[in-house]
């Protein structure tokens, strides 16, 4: 049997003790040694927003493991408070700090691995450092915030950031009574997805009482309140900053570490630089699968899986990480947010050729109560089908789409072979043409050219002009009152092949209707007569809800 | 433009419509007409059993479209009330029968397609003809119950049949406050799964108040009671029967066309032996993927997905439907019970080469309200890891594996992919490692041989026996001693290490936790220490709640 190891591990959360667990698993031998800054080792940090609003009722139930517990379990050691201060790469020795005595000391190490986290940007805001202004990261932060909130009675809170953290947060701190501000930078909160997408969460914010600053330029953060660029200070007894985080690489570039723009450097069997040191989790970065470029995931699903592969390395495995597809998902109040891939916006913004397309299903059969209408936005590369991207917005069953949509750019599916799948259907849980398998006949009727679509957003930005089309809205004379595109003529789809004749042959005809469903009917009627059509992808649903106010009347 | 195509539909529900829609989208120019002998065209027969329990308080939610709809926007004809009673193949032509009028007429045809669907089997049952007897198949099925139901004043009601119509019909009856017993001829309901899977539908059907009589020979059904083989007469005032439906390809067959089986023999484009007939939905028989053997899937989903090939067949264009992967997904009151590709035993049966692994997860982060286990059993091919079959029973949460796997299916993925798919992960919807991930990790250790499991089946079906282990339960004591393994010692896993000396080298150890972790666990310690150990799998509770009471002590 070879020497028994001596592996050291920095960080006691997701990555780090998946590691030392796993490793410990291949390895009854090893030396395994956590250590862990702060006082707690393997806790729920993605629950520490719902404790905060109640919706776990006791911290406790954030607490996974205890150190006595990994001591009798796994054999493993571990020492809360005690901080990584430097790496000696040519001793292999780590000097570290126990921050309760405050003595140093140095270990040595066969094998490093580094699972030190993130840490939450500070923006240069002036009055970010006072004393009721939090970050909502750790148990200690959730700790301070709690105490802050009895014993300063606070009942007006501000968030800022309206990403995951922010929107939980701002949920969160409304669940348990205050009144809540919400300040984002960008023109919608949840960056991640196109605008048209995260406007129904802004609007559902709203509705659910929370204040909500978009495009807010946040100048100072006063004692009493929050100044923002035109608009007058908002009176907020407690803030929480969540405007992004930084991995926590400074000590990994001291080492001389590889370190990119986004994080620590690794190869796909998570070692760095130094092949005695891995990193792992929200330090690192890793390769998009649709980009190609370098990105931060910073979530605790990939953190797991590289500290079991960096310990499955170690053991000496042949080990890859396959890359990150960016699966997220969010519960905004009564709305669910999900995205795998990129959005239309950030495959614009990388350059990669695609087209999309927009649907409404239910996310079970519509005459089984509770039939809830999502919004799904799934792209696509016009060449081969494959999918590059999807976003939904909607309620239940939004979660289930987005693990669908994920497996299948994993599996290699195309939009076309979503028509195909065999989904799970009951009348509680799908529909017999589920909400995928109509992605699947909208995208594949698009690539196969049986249908030619155009999209607000291409009106909205102006690379197309509305002037340029004769715009029919084939819906019922009820639904065109309640509102329509600006000058559409109104020829429900029933009586359209009666009343082709109203058509101009000169100019290019644009179909629409609520949903696209009958649009689609009328471009297939229309084009088999001879008319230039084209459909409005999403139909008047996509227009209204997203937000695309120019274009309705 | 080449001359107008005529072409005939039978059946106008599903596959049916389908095909008349789709062949329309494509071909304006077209001749369709489409004949329903019943008297109602697109109806969610999927729903038919939640009204009849108040689910769905209208039978009009279940009308999804009308004969006069279906000409203004499709320009389709439609006759209600029409019978194909033969079809002359020699002169393309079809003859029916009005069956208000009596009148027959012979239609000609370019192209034919059947989507007649299936009708309910019934057994050899003395008084099953009599006129408290239904099936639970169409509108008029379900419109003939509720008004027996109401003249009668009716308070008990029988259901012959353990599968999807005969769960939905008993749970429906109950919610609308009858007494409701439930025969099934085998040894559980919905015999598609594991009866260790089926288990604890039998137990939940219990639970929520149904008399559920398994291994039941139904003897006779008198005007007041149900004879049952062992068992008091059961007093009833209604029956519904639901043991099973048959393709309806008597026509076809007298036609001279292909018939296997289970139904219709058709080619990949929906074309039966007669390539001017097409044959779509319940009444065909299709490839299974897994087994390659003819299946007759009657699930609305790939009937709508059949109507739309044979359409776009007949519009000229190349179709390949791709077989079935049997994805279905059922709710039998606060259960939902899942299966994509073939349960164990149906693998057994088919004599395909298979492991399987068995893991309890929550549905989404355990430490978020509302965590409840779900209990996957997953069957893979031991050569390539290729995922053969998947069955689920649960709470929340299991329709949504369901799908990830028959996508998973599709996509080509192996077991051990599933430990990388990168799933949405926010604490109400999911975990870290999510269910799905776990499969991957625990099936992708059984691959590497990271661990050997057994299987309570195998000691239930005498293949093991454990006498021949040192059975070891490394729970706590106080786990112990509310039930374990007959033979079984305790060693908690905490403690395992020091005590490994109380351990026979002699004997093939068996170790087991609850749900197989800690036994996993303990499988790692043990064998790195030169014993000769198996892990059971799913551990306790697979034994304790898949019904295998002679294990337990």
């Amino acid at each position: 049997m070879a020497q028994a190891k001596n592996v050291l591990i920095v960080g006691g959360v997701a990555g780090g003790m998946s590691a030392a667990t796993r490793l410990r698993r291949l390895d009854e031998t090893a030396k395994i040694t956590v250590l862990e800054k702060g006082p707690y080792i393997s806790y729920a940090n993605c629950g520490i927003p719902y404790n905060l609003g109640g919706v776990i009722e006791k911290e406790s139930a954030l607490h996974l493991q205890t150190v006595p517990k990994i001591k009798a379990w796994f054999n493993v050691d571990v020492h809360v408070n005690t901080e990584l201060l430097r790496i000696d790469r040519g001793n292999n020795t780590a000097t570290v700090r126990d921050n309760k005595t405050g003595i140093e000391s140095t270990l040595p190490y066969d094998k490093l691995i580094l699972a030190m986290g993130a840490e939450a940007f500070v923006p240069p805001i002036k009055g970010v450092h006072s004393k009721h202004v939090f970050h909502l990261q750790t148990i200690p932060d959730l700790q301070q915030i709690e105490a802050f909130i009895v014993s300063n009675n606070v009942r007006r809170a501000a968030v800022l950031g309206g990403g995951f953290i922010g929107l939980e947060a701002a949920e969160n701190l409304r669940k348990r009574g205050l009144e809540v501000s919400l300040f984002e930078y960008g023109p919608h909160v949840f960056p991640l997805v196109d605008g048209d997408i995260a406007e129904r969460l802004d609007t559902g914010l709203v509705r659910n009482g929370i204040d909500l600053a978009l495009n807010a330029r946040v100048l100072e953060i006063t004692d009493s309140s929050i100044v923002a660029e035109g608009r007058d200070p908002t009176p907020v007894d407690l803030v929480i900053v969540a405007v992004g985080i930084r991995a926590r690489s400074a000590i990994a570039k001291e080492a001389g570490l590889a370190v990119g723009q986004k994080g620590v450097t690794v190869n796909e069997s998570m070692q760095t630089s130094d092949p005695d040191i891995y990193a792992v989790g929200d330090m690192v970065e890793t390769q998009h699968l649709v980009t190609g470029t370098a990105v931060q995931t910073a979530l605790a699903g990939p953190a797991n899986r590289q500290g079991r592969l960096a310990a499955d390395h170690i053991a000496g495995r042949a080990v890859q990480y396959r890359g990150n597809v960016g699966t997220a998902v969010c519960q905004v109040f009564d709305q669910t947010v999900g995205l795998v891939g990129l959005s239309t916006d950030n495959l614009k913004r990388a350059g990669i050729e695609h087209e999309y397309v927009t649907v409404h299903p239910p996310q079970h059969a519509s005459w089984y109560p509770g039939g809830t209408p999502m919004t799904m936005k799934v792209a696509f590369e016009v060449s081969s089908g494959k999918i590059l991207g999807a976003q939904i917005v909607g309620g239940e069953g939004v979660d289930k789409r987005i693990d669908v949509l994920a497996t299948a750019m994993r599996g290699g599916l195309t939009i076309e072979d979503l028509e195909h799948l065999e989904l799970g259907y009951a009348p509680p849980y799908g529909a017999a043409k589920d909400a995928i398998n109509m992605v699947g006949f909208v995208g594949g009727n698009v690539l196969r050219g049986d249908v030619k679509i155009v999209h607000a957003a291409e009106f909205a930005d102006g690379s197309l002009n509305l002037k340029d089309y004769q715009v029919v809205d084939v819906r019922s004379p009820e639904e065109f009152a309640r509102g329509h595109v600006k000058g559409a003529v109104n020829i429900p789809i029933g009586g359209l092949r009666e009343r082709m004749a109203e058509l101009s042959q000169d100019k290019k005809i644009l179909t629409y209707c609520y949903v696209g469903y009958r649009g689609y009917l009328a471009y297939r009627v229309l084009v088999q007569n001879g008319f230039d059509v084209v459909n409005l992808d999403g139909g008047f649903k996509a227009v209204s809800e997203g937000g695309y106010k120019s274009l309705q009347a």
